[in-house]
C-alpha cells in the first residue's frame, strides 16, 4: 500500500467511523453470534498473496462487526462504559504516524566506561538515554502533572519534588507495580540492616498484603506474581473495610511472624463503596505498610470538586491509581498511576546498576519510564491524554461526568418507583446503581434466582448490556452509565425494559 | 467535537500521516532539542475551557513533532527499527472506532451459585463470558494460529490442542509471564505431592531462573517481580550460550540446594547471535525446567524458510516469542508469545477458582485471555496483525524480510571494505551488522575509545541514529536494518558518513 492508497483507504476508514457513530444507537449491544463462529468464516492459514484493501474491508463488515459487542453504545451499562471520544481517536492516528516506541535506554551500559564517568558526562548520559523518545517520554510527564492537579491530588505526588505519574495498561498491572514497590522499601531497609541474600528471600515469604473484597481479584493476581501472601479484609454493612478492622488482622499477622507491607484500598469500587483512606492511613499508623488508593472507576469523578472530598488523606497514602480509559474520553489503555516516591517503584523494576541512577534519573529533568512499569517499551500513549484535555478543558470533563452522575440518579429515581420489583443492593454513589429483584409471593424462586433470572434475559434482548456481581451473598445487577452518547431516553428505554422482563419473570 | 468536525479532522489527520511520510527522508531522525525542552513550551495546567483542534494541531507541529526522534526514518539503525505500514495505521483506526476493551469475566462470580452448575450451564457460562468482546477474542487466536503455522512453529504451540498464542506488550512481559508459569508448574507438582503452604512458600526461595549475558536484563527484571533468584550464563566466543556450561551450572545450583526451573535461550541476541535450542534442551532433559525461546528481534526472520533451520528443537521448548512489531510492518505493541500448554499460564495468571475453569476453558472454543497476561483488559490488538498478514501475504513479509537483510549484508560488505578504520565485532545474521573501530598506530585512543567517539559523533549530526553495546568488554557499533523506507542510498550514505567520522576522529 503506498501513500496514495493509504490517503484514499485513509479517507474511507474516516467516513466509516463517522458512519459507526451515527448509527451506534441501532446496532444490538451486544451480538448475536455463537463461540468460535469467526473460526469458521476465516481461512486456516494467512494468504500467501497480498489480498486488496477491499476484501479487507469487506471482511471487517461482514466478518468482525457482526461478532462484536459495542461498548461505545449508548445502551451499554456494563462493568464500565469505556467511554471514547473523537480526539482520543485522533491522537492515536497520530500516536500511530510516529509509531515511537517509548523506551529510554541507557547507551552506556558498560560498567568498564561508566565507572570513569564524572558529573559532566551525567549529563550527556541523560541526554543519549532519554533521546529515543523525547517529546513521547516528556509529554507524559506533563499531562500527568497536569492530570493529578485537576483531581486535587496532593502535591507531593507532582513530578517536581520525589513522586510523579506514570500510564499504566490497567489497574492491576498499577497494583502489581506498587506492591512490588512496597516489597522494595522494605527489602532496602531489611537490606541496610545488614540482611544477607538468603535472610531477604526468607523474610520475602512472610510478606502479606491486604485488600478488601472487593478489589480481591486485582491483589490477588499481584500477589501471585509477585509470590507474596495476602489477605482479604471483609467488609461492612455498606460494602466498605473499617480501619478497626484492618488495625485487627494486622496485629494477628504480626503475632503469627508475618510481616504485613502493603494495602489497597478502593475510591468507588465495582458496588461504589468508598473507604476512607484517613480511617485506613490511621490504622496502619507507625507500620511499614504501603498504602494504595485505587480509585479506578470513580477517579474520574474527581474532575468535579464536589467529589474531592474523597481524597480525604490522600496525602498520607504511598500511591494512587484511575483508569481514565474507563470514564473520561479516553481510549483504553490509559490507567494513571502517580507515586510519593518514584525510588521505590523504581528500585523495584529497574536493571540498572545502581551507580547509572544518580543524579541523573533523581534530577527529575527526565523520567525513565521503563523503571516504572512491566513492559520496556510503550506507545505514545500520552497524546491521547492531552488531546483529550485540551478538547474538553477541565470545564467539559466536568459535565460529561456530571451527565453521567445525573442520568444514573434518573435509572435509579426509577427503580425507586417499583418497590414491590426492586430494591437497591447498595447506596449508589457516582454513575453506578447496584440493584436486585425482590423475592415476591406469587413465585417460588429466590430474590438471587429472580435477580439471575433478569439478569440473563436482559442480555438476551441484546438491546441492552448489563453486569452483575455478589454482595454479601445477594445477586446484584450492575447498571453503569458513561457513555457520551447515553440521554435520558436510553435510560427510560433500559429501565422500562427491565420492568417489563422482571414482570414476565415473576409471573411466569 | 461532533461527528462532522471529527470527519474534518480525520480527513485533516490522515493527510498529514500521508505528508509525514513523504517528507520522512528530509527529517533529521533525531531532534535538536535539550531535556527538558516541553516543559518549557507548555502550560503549567491543563486548560480550563475546551481548545479548538487548530491550536493543538498548532502545537503538534511547532513542540511535538520537533521533539520526536523519528523511529520511522530511513535513517534509523538504532535499537530495531520499528518497522510501521500503512494497513498497521488502519487497523489501528478501526481498533479506537470500536475501542472495546477485550477482557471476558465470568459473569458467574458466586461461588454460591457456581457450585450448583451443571455441565449445560457450563456452556452458557461460557457464552457470557466471551460475549464481553466475542470477535477481538477469536481473532487474536486466529491470527497467532496463522502466525505460528507461517513462522514454522511445531504444531503443539497452536490453539486447537492444549497450546495457543497471545498478544503480550514485549518480550519482557513475555518472559515475565512464562516464568511464572514456569514456576507454576513446578509449585503445582510439589502441591500435588502435600506439600504445605508454608512448605512452598519455603521451597520458593531456593527456585532459579537462567539466561544469557545477552538476555540479562528481560529475565533480571522477570525474577525480581517474582522474586526469584537468577543467573547469567556466560557466552562463548560467538555469543551464544553452550548446553555443556547450562549443564554445569544446573548441577552445581542443585548441589547447593537450589531448584533451577526456568531457563530463556535466544534467537538472535542484541548481537545477533543465536543459542542452539536442541543443545539446551539437551542440557535440560530429564529436569523440570521450563525452555523459553526468546526470538524478540529475530522471530520475524522465521517468515523465510531459509531462517527455519534456527527452530530446530522447537518441540522441545515449553514457549516461544516474538516481537512483530520490531521487524513485521506491524505498529507497537504485539509481542507474540505461545506456549505448549496454556495450563500452567492460566494457573500462574488466573484468580478464577479452579472449579470454573473446567471444561469450559480447557475446550479450547474460547480462551480467556485475561488468564494470559498481567492486565485484565487489552485493545483490539489482533486487527493490525490480521491487517498486516492480508495486505502482504506471506510472500510480501518475506520481501521485506529479505529486503532488510540485503540491505545490511550491503552495510556489512561496506565496512570490510574498510579493514583500516573497522573491525566486524560478531558474525552477522539477520539484518543487524555490529562492529567497532580499530585502534590505529595515528592514535593514542583505544578501540573502545575511538568506536566510542565515532558513536557519539555520529548521533550528534542527528542523521543517523545507532545504537551501542559491549560485547565481551568490547564497545561495538550496532547498525540494525528494517524500515521498510531504507534504500541502498541511504545504507551508502550511512557508511559514507561513518567512515568520514571515523578518519576524522583518527586523525584527531
Amino acid at each position: 500500500m503506498d501513500i496514495e492508497e493509504f490517503r484514499k483507504r485513509g479517507h474511507e476508514t474516516i467516513d466509516r467511523i463517522c458512519k459507526y457513530y451515527q448509527e451506534l444507537d441501532s446496532y444490538d449491544v451486544l451480538p448475536k453470534v455463537e463461540p468460535g463462529y469467526l473460526k469458521k468464516l476465516l481461512p486456516q492459514e494467512a494468504p500467501e498473496d497480498p489480498e486488496s484493501f477491499d476484501a479487507i474491508q469487506s471482511d471487517m463488515e461482514s466478518k468482525i462487526i457482526p461478532g462484536v459487542t459495542h461498548w461505545q453504545s449508548p445502551n451499554f451499562f456494563a462493568f464500565y462504559p469505556a467511554s471514547s471520544s473523537f480526539p482520543t481517536i485522533l491522537a492515536d492516528m497520530y500516536s500511530d504516524m510516529l509509531n515511537c516506541i517509548g523506551f529510554n535506554v541507557s547507551s552506556l551500559s558498560s560498567p568498564l566506561l561508566c565507572c570513569a564517568i564524572a558529573f559532566f558526562t551525567h549529563l550527556i548520559m541523560i541526554c543519549r538515554k532519554w533521546i529515543c523518545s523525547p517529546a513521547c517520554t516528556e509529554l507524559e510527564t506533563i499531562v500527568l502533572d497536569w492530570l493529578a492537579k485537576l483531581i486535587g491530588l496532593h502535591s507531593d505526588f507532582l513530578s517536581e519534588g520525589k513522586g510523579g505519574g506514570v500510564i499504566q495498561s490497567s489497574a492491576s498491572e498499577a497494583t502489581l507495580v506498587t506492591l512490588l514497590a512496597a516489597r522494595q522499601r522494605l527489602l532496602n531497609k531489611y537490606k541496610a540492616q545488614g540482611l544477607s541474600e538468603d535472610e531477604l528471600y526468607e523474610l520475602s515469604t512472610r510478606l502479606i498484603a491486604y485488600g478488601s473484597e472487593q478489589t480481591h481479584s486485582r491483589l490477588e493476581k499481584a500477589s501471585m506474581i509477585a509470590n507474596t501472601r495476602f489477605r482479604i479484609i471483609p467488609t461492612g454493612r455498606n460494602f466498605s473495610i473499617r480501619g478497626e478492622t484492618v488495625m485487627l488482622e494486622i496485629e494477628n499477622d504480626v503475632m503469627n511472624g508475618l510481616i504485613p507491607f502493603y494495602i489497597v484500598t478502593t475510591v468507588g469500587t465495582t458496588s461504589s463503596a468508598v473507604n476512607s483512606i484517613s480511617d485506613i492511613a490511621n490504622a496502619i499508623e507507625g507500620t511499614s505498610v504501603w498504602l494504595h488508593v485505587d480509585a479506578a472507576h470513580a477517579g474520574s469523578a474527581l474532575v468535579c470538586p464536589e467529589y474531592r472530598h474523597y481524597l480525604d488523606g490522600i496525602n498520607r497514602s504511598d500511591s494512587f491509581d484511575f483508569n481514565m480509559h474507563e470514564w473520561l474520553l479516553t481510549n483504553f489503555d490509559a490507567s494513571c498511576l502517580w507515586v510519593r516516591n518514584r525510588k521505590y517503584l523504581n528500585d523495584a523494576l529497574s536493571v540498572k546498576p545502581e551507580f547509572l541512577r544518580n543524579p541523573a534519573s533523581e534530577s527529575g529533568l527526565v523520567l525513565d519510564y521503563r523503571d516504572w512499569e512491566i513492559p520496556v517499551g510503550r506507545r505514545f500513549r500520552s497524546l491521547k491524554i492531552w488531546f483529550v484535555l485540551r478538547s474538553y478543558g477541565a470545564k467539559g470533563l466536568r459535565e460529561h461526568v456530571r451527565k453521567a452522575v445525573k442520568l444514573a440518579q434518573r435509572f435509579f429515581h426509577g427503580i425507586l418507583r417499583h418497590p414491590d420489583l426492586f430494591a437497591i443492593s447498595a447506596q449508589p454513589a457516582f454513575s453506578l446503581v447496584c440493584f436486585h429483584v425482590k423475592s415476591n409471593p406469587d413465585t417460588p424462586y429466590s430474590s438471587n434466582q429472580l435477580t439471575s433470572k433478569v439478569y440473563d434475559r436482559a442480555n438476551e434482548t441484546r438491546q441492552i448490556y448489563l453486569s452483575r456481581t455478589v454482595l454479601h451473598d445477594q445477586e446484584v445487577i450492575r447498571f453503569a452509565v458513561g457513555s457520551p452518547w447515553t440521554t435520558e431516553e436510553h435510560i427510560d428505554k433500559a429501565l422500562e425494559l427491565l420492568v417489563k422482563i422482571t414482570r414476565d419473570v415473576v409471573r411466569a
